[in-house]
């Protein structure tokens, strides 16, 4: 049992021989580590990946989970794994040792995301939440919080979760309804939130609710809001479970996709029993809260990429054995394997390439955030922090939109065999699809992108993402083998430079029509994003890829597929940002009734 | 109950406006025919759509169908629902009157199938698919065959199948292995048939299978495939229902979608005892099913559109009643509906002309099909006929590709919700996955486009293609407000044209290489013909769109929507050209074991 596929030499060409991760350990933080234990945290990874969470999924999407009365029963094996998961150090590898973490570096939760996500999207999540939740604790909450709760969470004892949307806001948190009431230390909290993942279980004794409120008085709009902590089940002084916290789980919905993740509704306070603890400042709130979103938004993007890694090889394992059809060109007789078929092998290279790019860019960003977190205070750190926050949007929106397409591509390949259940790509399907609808749609992703990330600090995180990928191409263009594409991402990356300096004027002149074209431009820097990470790679691999024999194959493939992508998707690029720049009209001037 | 939405102003624009339908009246077979009778039909159709379609689109997700010791258990109301639809002529509405039909245009079967699809893919696969069986019988069995089972099948009282997949013949017909061996005056039929859609059910009495198979001493291959019609319960003589047929339904299949649509595994003769009758010529049965081959792609192209216009209208009426959000540029106060947000809009509007694009496609092709058809012998019959030729392809893969685009867009207006059961956006997401797959995969028509059908009659069907659409841009180049995009689209035309040639010369000089890009020529050709329909529309529009009043703000709709549709799509039209052109070779170069 089990579907889920990885080839780890992917993963450690890109963290090796690309990113050269190992420099990490040369940051005080990690001293202690080197590159060979790193390393070894992946082999273990895959190994508790394949042997624990992978059989989750399928048992998962059989059995789904149920609401009865306010309690809802997941599979018996989710509740062994998710402690499991704990116990082995998987929810809290990278905090530190204080509150049982493991001092791995940050971009190693990315890494193990993109593992355990790809064996099993619906379960992987409440590890994922937990971690979040927990660690918002540890950077806002006061030691006495972090005391009663940290452990229990980073150990998979007990859950957590972040409760931001309510019925009437969702994408727009200003409308935030829920109350918090001062009562001595503590809060009473009343509210109703919706689409909170995970937000009812037993895979655990208690869950820890990460939940915006307002604060009778506070001002209105996003300035009003603060983070509370809210427990399933209140905690006895000596930390035992004690009474229930007065929250209610009203419903789970039924969804497209991860069957065995609970979306619940959670009503806080129907007995005005429901106790809550400020975390952090009051009315700082959606600052801090930030923190775990912005990990969600990269997990979102992770995500996305992992389930299109598992979908590629599966698409591709069914390539290589399925026979049917004669070779075009009479290479081989008789009826032959579906990948020696052009375009069958035409989708593989796409899919591959597109993995891959994902992968690299989102263990590039991945990097970044470690610098930013672990450099002393200085410019460097200040730059890879800017780096982040332009990268983010990209990941989240770009991977979330691309890796649903790759599984797309990926049912393709198994032809009418891709729509029947017996096997996973129908699945990954619809799994992948949230990705570009929760933690912020894509749209709003693209305003963040090319409104708020493009402006902050006079432009800073643009200008140094511009840096990053004019040092590649200024370094690298008169490649002897890859000038020619490397060229070709200097004459696009200019005329993106371009558009985005364009735009940043018409948000100001024109923010409708700006509005109108902020998602286009947000694919073109997720593209320009992605064949950058990609050429980046076939620079690397070109030397071995010139070696003959077949260790060198897995070499020749990067470079190939780096290429191929690049021809393929950068023409299109030019063609968006020719579209965003038309200053088009129509969408604004369209009447209401004439749609 | 009931989600099916459509706008019939839309369909009458193009039937009435730009295509001037009624002229078909002045045809021989339509004598008695007027444009008015038409229009009611058509409005009668989406009165039974919605009245009795609709309802079961909901029922037969909820209900699924149930597979029970070979017996296929469908929700009742489907069974009402089938003999109401065959009782009111729906089935054979375009048939003639010999055997029960109505003689309308054959174009109404598309238009009709257009409103049923829409209101339930499922359920309307039924009647379409008697109606394609009944009509090869029609077209090729005995006057006694069609005595027996024309009428009861064009009434909705026997229901008919295509079974042409086996386990290892789906794409490659060429490896039929099922058997027809001559007894007296009929065959003995033994094999198993895979995916058979509506394979076994219990809406009607008999189901009439029409069987490729292979008779005793045929040549191997394509050429020895003969047609059969064999009935899953024998008939007596005096046309009741007799004995079982010997014809098992061993299993249907679990799907991602269409979960009201049996699709059945069939064992034929498993005691020896299933009697065929051959229908038409010996070894000719391929050349016969195609008849019912074209209009079940032509027609999985119109599911793929039918489902994206009422995943479209509903996406619309949420955007219209959601309100979150304030306004970007404060043109109303307080919180807006979401369809005053610039990307929400820019998403209706893409959507808005995807539809309109592809039912004007559709609806062209289908009165060149009428054209071909019904005109008297001469060149111009041979033109029409093959114009269709032509379009098939493009209909069936580029229309099931773009129409799943626009249920995932439809999906992303709704947020988080588009991912829920409670809207019917994430069926129809799952129900037009099935369009790119069956009816030969949509890579295999980019090869039939590419390759059959550029060649064959010396490229008749590409220079009646290339004339159409030459015609429209020299006409109207000069287009006052419309000419600077209709010579957008012309100079993306001729680019177009050169590939053609181009990759015709390649096909014979390295069929690999070619092989390798017919899919994305075919979607260039999709995304030119979308473009032109809009164009033509708007040409067709724009008289009345320049007259003030919200009477005619759906004619400025009309304009707007082709002319964002056209400067946003052909800009990636002329990039996927010069993909095509650039004449790469990383597909064929790289190692399988490179993946």
């Amino acid at each position: 049992m089990g579907h889920f596929k990885i080839n780890q030499k992917d993963l450690l060409f890109i963290l090796k021989e690309q990113l050269n991760w190992g420099s990490l350990c040369e940051l005080d933080r990690y001293k202690g580590l080197n590159e060979k234990t790193l390393e070894l945290l992946i082999s273990e990874a895959i190994n508790f990946a394949k042997g624990v969470v992978d059989p989750l999924n399928e048992i998962g999407e059989k059995q789904g989970v149920k609401w009865d009365k306010g309690d809802v029963l997941c599979p018996d094996e989710f509740k062994t794994a998710f402690r499991k998961y704990g116990e082995d150090g998987w929810t809290a590898a990278v905090r530190d040792e204080e509150y049982g973490g493991q001092g791995f570096p940050h971009m190693v939760r990315i890494i193990v995301n993109d593992i355990m996500y790809g064996a099993s999207q619906s379960f992987n999540m409440a590890p994922s939440l937990t971690h979040g939740a927990a660690h918002l604790i540890e950077s806002f909450g006061t030691k006495e919080l972090k005391d009663i709760y940290l452990r229990n969470m980073y150990t998979g004892i007990w859950a957590g979760t972040m409760c931001l949307t309510e019925a009437d806001a969702g994408s727009n948190l200003a409308n935030t309804q829920t109350t918090a009431v001062p009562e001595g230390e503590h809060y009473k909290i009343c509210g109703t939130k919706v689409f909170i993942s995970w937000g009812n279980h037993d895979l655990t004794q208690n869950i820890i609710h990460l939940v915006l409120a307002r604060i009778e008085g506070a001002p209105e709009g996003v300035r009003g809001i603060s983070l509370s902590v809210v427990p399933k089940m209140r905690v006895n002084p000596d930390g035992s479970v004690g009474e229930s916290n007065d929250v209610f789980c009203s419903g789970i919905e039924k969804k497209l996709g991860l069957h065995a993740s609970p979306t619940a509704v959670l009503n806080f306070g129907n007995k005005n029993e429901c106790i809550g603890y400020l975390c952090g400042t009051e009315n700082m709130g959606l600052a801090h809260m930030f923190q775990m979103m912005n990990a969600a938004r990269i997990n979102t993007g992770v995500s996305g990429m992992s389930i299109a890694s598992t979908a590629y090889r599966n698409a591709l394992e069914y390539t290589r054995s399925r026979i049917q059809g004669r070779d075009i060109a009479n290479r081989k007789k008789g009826d032959v394997a579906i990948i020696d078929h052009p375009d069958v092998r035409r989708n593989l290279l796409w899919m591959k390439a597109a993995v891959d790019g994902m992968r690299s860019l989102i263990y590039t960003g991945a990097m970044w955030s470690d610098l930013s977190q672990e450099l002393p205070e200085g410019a460097d750190k200040e730059r890879y922090s800017d780096l982040v926050d332009f990268m983010t949007p990209i990941v989240k929106a770009y991977c979330s939109d691309l890796g649903f397409r790759v599984c797309e591509i990926a049912i393709q390949c198994l032809g009418g065999y891709g729509y029947c259940k017996d096997f996973p790509l129908e699945q990954y399907l619809r799994d992948s699809k949230i990705m570009s609808l929760y933690e912020g749609t894509n749209g709003i992703q693209a305003t963040d992108l090319l409104g708020r990330k493009m402006s902050m600090k006079n432009g800073a995180p643009f200008l140094a993402f511009k840096a990053e990928v004019e040092k590649f191409y200024t370094q690298n263009s008169d490649h002897p083998e890859l000038g020619r594409h490397i060229k070709f991402l200097q004459t696009t990356a200019v005329k993106l430079w371009e558009l985005a300096q364009n735009m940043q004027a018409r948000m100001k002149e024109d923010p409708l029509q700006w509005a109108s074209y902020t998602y286009p431009a947000l694919v073109a820097f997720g593209e320009l994003t992605v064949v950058w990470r990609l050429l980046d790679m076939a620079v690397v691999a070109m030397p071995k890829s010139v070696i003959k024999g077949k260790a060198n194959d897995f070499y020749r493939g990067k470079v190939l597929a780096a290429t191929y992508f690049a021809d393929v998707t950068l023409p299109h690029t030019v063609a968006t940002i020719e579209t965003c720049m038309r200053n088009g009209r129509e969408i604004l001037d369209i009447d209401d009734n004439a749609f």
